[in-house]
């Protein structure tokens, strides 16, 4: 069987590292992990070296080299079909690939005013323009995923997917800034916090060294 | 059979919508247009009426509706197999989901600084801090797929895929813009404006009004 590994940046800052990190700890297949710490000065060194595309998240798996979160995600779903990353119903699916890409590409008041920083507490910080209305269209998302596709579990579409992994760094923002949650969001929310892969993640970040440029924020 | 109908804004100006409509004509199935002008006082109003979702491109398929040009795309290459909308090759496949998903989320000083605008010829424009790092990214990895993967045809995976309809818009950018390009660049570039589909795309375009504020940029 060809080696998985997956390279990705420091646990506490990368988001962009966390979902394909979930959506590979749901296929229950061995891989390994590199992690490639964030504002060193071998850091862009050290992605090239292990990434040849130069971009982290990066998937190897035997010659080939997957980057980008959610090329990362299409191919695992494709390669360990058994572990339903996507939803096996079609209109689920449809909705699913429809948040997902929402959020790989949108929410840029979010992601900039409310960057995701695992064990820092900032009650009240990061309300700028645009992140009011960021936060009420993901929860309105939720929202109706929740209601037309949750009936068989506590993930957006019931069982956990790709969708969940990729708000899974929202999840931990809302925990960061102190963001108020109705009570689907809140049940949400801590039906992600829950997961084994994403308390790993969490535990392997509190060992990691504070970077200066990512806290000033 | 259920009705697909696209529902896409302003021709000369919306790159995001070029792309679900390339890969929508290539599968070759009848679909219903929608056109949602941009910069008029009633767009909000209309993409609502059209797109349930608030938000353009959109596909509607019976009842489904379908939003985001990247998970249109995949719905596409789910629902009509015979197009090949992605590559066939697991390894090409990859590859191609992974300069689409980079195309989704990045190169935000391109799409800034040269912004889509068909008719319109501003050489020596755009040429913006992080513009010419772009540009040679992405010439980069048309070079890599065109070498690795283009053997059977002009574009970058050979036969045309989702790849191209990503980086259709970036093609006519380099015209709008006049951007030099290598041979292959400029051989790739040429194949995309041969497409039938965007020859259509462009000459619809020509019949709009201009909208000041996507003139200005």
């Amino acid at each position: 069987m060809k080696e998985l590994t997956l390279v990705v940046a420091s646990k506490n800052y990368s988001s962009w590292s966390l979902r394909p990190y979930l959506a590979l700890a749901h296929t229950g297949q061995p891989f390994r992990e590199v992690v490639v710490p964030l504002g060193q000065a071998d850091t862009a060194a050290l992605i090239a070296k292990y990434s040849p595309s130069g971009r982290v998240p990066a998937l190897l798996h035997g010659e080939l080299v997957i980057w980008d979160s959610l090329a990362i995600c299409e191919y695992l779903a494709e390669q360990f079909p058994q572990a339903k990353l996507w939803p096996q119903d079609s209109a689920a699916r449809a909705l699913a690939r429809s948040v997902t890409a929402e959020m790989h590409s949108s929410f840029a008041a979010l992601r900039n005013h409310m960057p995701m920083n695992l064990h820092a507490r900032k009650p009240g910080e990061g309300r700028a323009p645009g992140v009011a209305e960021d936060i009420a269209r993901i929860t309105a998302l939720w929202k109706e995923c929740r209601s037309r596709f949750g009936q068989g579990g506590p993930f957006l579409f019931g069982a956990f997917s790709i969708a969940d992994a990729f708000y899974a760094p929202v999840v931990t923002r809302f925990v960061t800034y102190d963001v108020e949650l109705d009570a689907v969001g809140a049940a949400y929310r801590d039906a992600v916090l829950a997961l084994p892969a994403m308390k790993a993640w969490t535990e392997a970040a509190r060992n990691e060294p504070p970077v200066a440029r990512y806290e000033k924020k």
